[in-house]
C-alpha cells in the first residue's frame, strides 16, 4: 500500500498553486497516492480549515500524512511545523490550527521544520511556503522519512481554543460554526451535551428567521420545503431545509446565535 | 491494474463529505484508484446527476465500479443498492437515478445493501449514508467481494423515466435538459430521431430569444459570437454560441423549449 | 514509477468532460496517475491557459505528459499536436498555447495527431477532440508509445507571444495578467527586469486606486488590511492586500495597466 497524502488548503482550484504542491509531492514520493480533502477552505480561515480537516481525517487509515496549508502569517514568525498524533502526521503552519484539530490533545512529537534538506532548492520563497517548504517535507515523510530527522524537536504548538456554547438549566446558547454546500447550517452544539440536559423537556430553537421545537432523525421526515433540527452524522446539531438551502431561505449565516430555551417537562 | 472507483456526488468540494467518503474506501481497498466524475450535480437533483453519468460511464474500462450519491431521501424508505449493468457496478441509492442511467435497461443482478457486515461500524447515521453505506460498500466491491455477497438479491429497480421529445411530421418540440459549463443548452433531441424525419426539409428552430435555421458541425463554423445550432458528441442537439454563453446571451435556461418546425423541402 | 499525466482545461468540474478523458486514459494507461493542473481555465483563454500551466509545470518530474485542452478553434483547421521539450510531452491543439508555455523555445520534436490508429474510435467528433484525439494520444504516449509514432513530424508550433512590460530608464508600464483566487494581482514585470534598472531609487507604482512606493518580503509586512507590492513566488510583481482580496478591494482587474515611476535617487 502507498502512503496517502491528503491536502486541505485555501488555494481555490483555478490557479496552478495546488498542482505545484502536487508535482513536489509526486517527484520526491513517486509512489505516494495523493487525495484532496478540500481547497475551497475561505481564504486564511484557520478556524474553518479546521473543521474541515476534523470531518476528514478520522477516516484516513493510519499513517496517513495530512498536508494543510491555510497561512495568513507566511513568511512571518509562525513556525512550519510537522506532528504526529494518534499514528497521524499533520504537516503545516502552527498558527493555531493544529491545536484546534487535535482539541487540546498533546501531540506525541511535534518538530519545526527548520532542517533545509527537505525544503525545496532548500530556500524558501517568502510567500509560498506550502510549495517551498510543507510540501517537500510532506513528501519526504510519506517516503519514509522519520518525522524526527526532518526538524528540531519543539515542546507544544501554539494554542488555539474552540468557543464552546453556554450550556446551563435553562437551555444552549450556542451559533452557526458552519454553512455547508446544501446551505445546512452547523452549530457547536454536540448531541451529547445537549442530550445530557435535556431529558424530554419541551424547547424552543431560535435560529433565524424560525422557532423549532423538535428534532428529527433525517431531511425527508419534515415535509419538502419545511426547516428543521437534527443531529448531523458527526453528532452537532444542524439547521436544515428539507429539500432547500437552509442558509439562504431562513437567512442564517457563519456566526448566526441558535439559542435553545426549555419550556418545560 | 488496481480497480477504479468513479464518484459522482451533489456534495460540492468545499466540505469535507468527499474526503470521509475516500478516506473510508482507500482504508477497505488500498490499491483502489478512484477518480471524480463530479461533485457539482445540482443538490438532490437526481436527473441531472443521471445525465452527467451517463456522459462518463461509458468511457470507464469493464468491471468499475461506480458510486452515486445524490440522495434526497436519505433515511427514509429509499433503498440503498448496488447493481450490476454490462460489467459495471453502481452503487447508490435506488431512486430513480439508476432506471434514468440504465434507460430502461434491465440489469443483471441487483442487491439491496441490507447486510451491515459491509455498512461503516455496522449502524449507519441517518443523514449520511454515502460514507455509512455506499462508500463501504463500494470498496469492498473493487476490493474483490462478488456482488452477491453485499446484500438481498431484489427483482427491478425503482423506475424513473426520462420524458422525450414530440416529435411528428410538423417537427419536433423537446427541451433544454442541461446547460453545460460553458452556457452550452444541451436538449434532449436525438441526432437519429431528427435524422429520420428531416430528410432535408427546411425547417426553423425556436429557442429563447433566436430563430435558427441550419445545423453547424463545429462551433468556429459561425461567426465569433454568432449563436448556433449543432450536434454535441454525445449526439444531441445544442444551441451554442460560438466563444460565448448561450445560455446567459440566448436567456435560454434549463426547462427551456425548443421548437423544430419543418418548412418546406 | 507510474507514468504523470497532468490535465489543463477550460472544461470546469460540473460535467462529465474531465471524467470521460480520465476513463479513456485510464483504460489505455492503467498504471497512469493523473492529476488535475485546472479545470477553470477562462472559457477558451488559451493564454490564461499558458499563464497556468507555467506555474505548474516545473514542478513535475522528467517524462511527465502534460495534456490542455483549451480549445477555441476545435473542428477548424488548427492543427492537434504532442511535442517534446527538455524531458516533458505536451498534447493539446496547436493554437498559440504551446509557444506561450516554451516562451519562444523550441522544441525537441513536434508532432501532428493525424493517425487515427491513436484516436478514440479512430474517428473523431468535430466538437470534443479532447476526449477523441488528444486525451488517447496522451495515454498511448504515457503508456510508453514513442512520439514519433502517433503523428507526422512538423516544423515548428503556431506562434503566440506575451506581450512585455515597457521599460526605460524614467520606470516601467506593464498590466495585471492574472487575479488569483485570493483576488492577488499578478503583473507582467519580473523582478530580475526591474532590479537591474531600480538600483535603490524611489518610486510610485500607479495600480488601479492606490500608489504605492514600497516592495515587502511577505503579506504579512504590511498591517492588516493594506495594500502592498511583492515580488511572488515566481519572481512576477504582485499587488495584494494583506489578508484581504486586492482585486475587489483596489477595483483592479486583468488587463489593468501598472505604472512604475522613478522619482529620485
Amino acid at each position: 500500500m502507498s502512503t496517502l497524502i491528503t491536502l486541505t488548503t485555501d488555494f481555490g482550484i483555478r490557479d496552478a498553486y495546488v498542482a505545484a504542491m502536487k508535482g513536489i509531492m509526486i517527484s520526491i514520493a513517486p509512489s505516494a497516492t495523493l487525495i484532496d480533502i478540500s481547497h475551497e477552505v475561505s481564504p486564511q480561515d484557520v478556524m474553518e480549515a479546521a473543521f474541515v480537516l476534523r470531518g476528514a481525517v478520522e477516516h484516513f487509515p493510519p499513517g496517513t500524512v495530512h498536508l494543510v496549508v491555510v497561512d495568513p502569517g507566511v513568511g512571518t514568525e509562525r513556525r512550519p511545523v510537522a506532528l504526529k498524533h494518534r499514528d497521524r502526521i499533520f504537516v503545516g503552519p502552527d498558527n493555531g490550527l493544529f491545536a484546534l484539530v487535535l482539541d487540546g490533545e498533546q501531540p506525541d512529537l511535534i518538530v519545526e521544520l527548520d532542517d533545509p534538506r527537505f525544503w525545496r532548492n532548500g530556500s524558501p520563497s517568502s510567500t509560498f511556503h506550502g510549495r517551498d517548504i510543507f510540501a517537500p517535507v510532506a513528501a519526504h515523510l510519506a517516503a519514509g522519512q522519520p518525522l524526527e530527522g526532518v526538524g528540531s524537536s519543539i515542546p507544544q504548538l501554539a494554542p488555539l481554543h474552540w468557543a464552546l456554547p453556554t450550556i446551563d438549566e435553562h437551555g444552549v446558547q450556542g451559533w452557526v460554526v458552519h454553512v455547508d454546500h446544501f446551505g445546512n447550517c452547523i452549530t457547536n452544539i454536540r448531541r451529547d451535551s445537549y442530550e445530557e440536559l435535556h431529558e424530554g423537556q419541551n424547547f424552543k430553537c431560535f435560529a433565524g428567521s424560525v422557532i423549532l421545537n423538535s428534532i428529527h432523525e433525517t431531511y425527508g421526515a419534515a415535509a419538502a420545503g419545511e426547516p428543521l433540527l437534527l443531529f448531523n452524522s458527526d453528532g452537532l446539531l444542524e439547521i436544515s431545509v428539507n429539500g432547500g438551502n437552509a442558509s439562504d431561505l431562513l437567512s442564517i449565516r457563519k456566526g448566526a446565535p441558535v439559542n435553545i430555551v426549555f419550556t418545560s417537562r
